[in-house]
């Protein structure tokens, strides 16, 4: 029996950061460097909170840049594993179409069967999961790997990844197990 | 801990049969009657293949209709159970934005947060399923409950409910349990 990956999208195969970084600097004329945010959602820096409206736009999430590596570390690890693309895309009512496309465009080596839009994860069995987001690493009762994005550095309790190199690494080690 | 129910929305929550009614109506200009189809799913009847491209189209399942006491008995269950209603939308991609219309229509009091898109079913965990195909429920490691649809009344593997009514009944009987 193959064992089962829950891939995450936003911050993890989908990089979000450049364009909110273009939205601030087009709303209040500062290119931000890493050191201005690092630690927190761009949204949560002073006076930005209306930055996240933009995520209920439709069109957000269509043009969103691949994280480098993802592309060949997943098609590497589908080789072994069963891979799921597990996204919390419904607060986003607008971003459906969008992801799907941006899917079949940039992976279309993973069939439809194997997209999971939803509100939560934690329902969802596996034995890995490759996510961003503390809350559903938490929640998980397989292997979580916390993805590092600017909003969880700050977390020290899971197996952390900084990139796809990384989580190749890590699934090469696993599988030597 | 509140034991999981996953609800099918096509033939299960919504009532796509009236519409392939009419649809073959309008094609072959005769009007069906049960006993024409029962056993076998519409685009299954000779010469009909082409009618399930419908299903392909922007607009098909935004007006099904609800099937009827869906509404009262899921709200009831929700009193003890924590429900997550689990569609095969992947196939689709005009149904999305079509399906998360219906719901928020008709079912206002089930969260967005307990809805899932997917592509198949059977990584998702649950002491109960409530479907209407055989192939579902056959991988789920919970209770399946086949929802009676034309398509699956040969079937006699599985408990077996025929409407909403007898769902509410076998859950006074587990709860009874």
């Amino acid at each position: 029996m193959q064992k089962r990956i829950l891939i995450d999208m936003d911050e993890v195969m989908a990089d979000v950061m450049p364009k909110f970084l273009d939205l601030y600097e087009e709303r209040f004329g500062v290119r931000l460097k890493k050191e201005d945010y690092w630690g927190k959602k761009l949204y949560d820096l002073e006076g930005a909170k209306e930055l996240r409206e933009v995520l209920y736009e439709k069109g957000f999430f269509a043009d969103l840049p691949v994280m480098d590596h993802a592309k060949e570390v997943i098609q590497e690890l589908m080789g072994t594993y069963e891979i799921f693309i597990v996204t919390s895309a419904m607060e986003f009512r607008n971003s459906f179409v969008d992801k799907y496309d941006w899917l079949q465009e940039h992976f279309p080596f993973i069939h439809w069967r194997n997209f999971v839009f939803c509100g939560q994860k934690q329902m969802i069995d596996a034995d890995y999961m490759i996510d961003d987001h503390v809350r559903n690493i938490e929640k998980f009762r397989g292997h979580g790997l916390l993805f590092t994005s600017t909003h969880n550095i700050h977390e020290h309790r899971f197996t952390r990844v900084n990139d796809w190199l990384e989580v190749r690494e890590f699934f090469k080690i696993a599988d030597a197990l």
